[in-house]
């Protein structure tokens, strides 16, 4: 049983890592950035966007793909700010790949963004392991959640190179020991950039926008 | 694509089934009643173990099998606790599967125990689409995720009997409409259980006590 399951694993594994470098290569080509936005269910993704949203959508043109299993909850606030969206179902399945990726770049159209956010199913388990092309991984981890998730779900961590701890405004009501958080995610991966928000005050969100702009839109002309 | 996708996984799931009537008819024979403990990460599944192994410990055998996609800090804690355990790695697996469920079992051994929580990994989407063959499935919705999480994720909420709202003690710091949360949950499973409890402070874990009392352990010899 564990064979077959792991044969059929990396034969998705490996058709996805080839879907995903078509994807990339299709991003080089439009000159606009993929953000593969991932964290757990009530992380703060949709709220994460919206504080982004307010500080980059002025000067950018910002895409927004929501994937959800089954529901169009997020899509509504994300469109309501002005952001080009596309709101993806999984069916079921319990995370995007590059495939499902690739349709929703040619359904959204990416002609004039700048950016592009993929908000991932709330998942820290198989997101991790499904490369999507994106140019930046940046996940969310929040304060309710503990401070013991790098020790739990270690691949997330890894394979993302921007960590935003969110809901940092609740730290003192529940045990969540910030820098041990942040010694964890580093030991998994010495490279990641980190950064402590509130998607509900904005705190923080002033530094993430500076640095995707460094990272990412430095060069393209601010409308 | 996609249908390769569907038809590996319909296979995988059929397999599961069969997997999960030999688990239920060994629990069966056994005695031993098993609850599929299931909730995001962070949820407070581990803290939820703790409360009940105090309520329930002292007169019934309780064993645990904390499945992890890769660490063993919960089985440390549970462990402490007094509970027979035993720790699963799903090696990047995403949910216990009635397959990994039962080698766990078999490990474990089910002899002289009166109940057996199995903590599944911190997912709302694939446990709920993996029966293990449980007696009862409860599941954990912590308030800072947020109330519209029935609406994301709704599969867990209809195939589950038991809803823990956790972290109820902040209630007042999240936006949490408790009885839209119920709403929503109840649309989707009428006959869904629901309890407010805090894993943080013990609140409602009483009354949660005394339903496995009455649901499951009924008839059973409390030493």
């Amino acid at each position: 049983m564990d064979y077959q399951i792991i044969e059929t694993k990396e034969r998705l594994l490996a058709d996805n890592d080839a879907a995903a470098a078509e994807n990339r290569a299709r991003m080089q080509r439009s000159g606009a950035k993929l953000i593969n936005l991932m964290g757990a269910p009530g992380a703060g993704k949709t709220s994460t966007l919206l504080q982004l949203l307010s500080r980059l959508g002025g000067a950018y043109a910002v895409g927004v793909m929501e994937a959800d299993v089954d529901s169009d909850v997020d899509a509504k606030a994300v469109a309501a700010a002005g952001a080009r969206v596309i709101q993806l179902h999984t069916g079921g399945l319990c995370h995007m790949d590059a495939d499902m990726t690739a349709r929703g770049l040619d359904a959204m159209g990416t002609e004039g963004l700048d950016l592009v956010f993929l908000e991932n199913v709330g998942n820290l388990v198989c997101p991790a392991e499904f490369e999507v092309g994106a140019d930046l991984r940046m996940m969310l981890l929040s304060v309710p959640e503990g401070d013991d998730k790098p020790l739990k779900y270690p691949l997330m961590f890894t394979v993302s190179d921007v960590l935003l701890i969110n809901k940092i405004d609740t730290a003192p009501i529940f045990d969540f020991d910030f820098d041990a958080a942040c010694d964890r995610a580093k030991a998994l991966n010495p490279a990641i950039e980190i950064f402590p928000v509130s998607a509900k005050t904005g705190e923080g969100f002033d530094a993430v926008a500076a640095f995707l702009r460094d990272r990412l839109l430095e060069g393209r002309a601010a409308e």
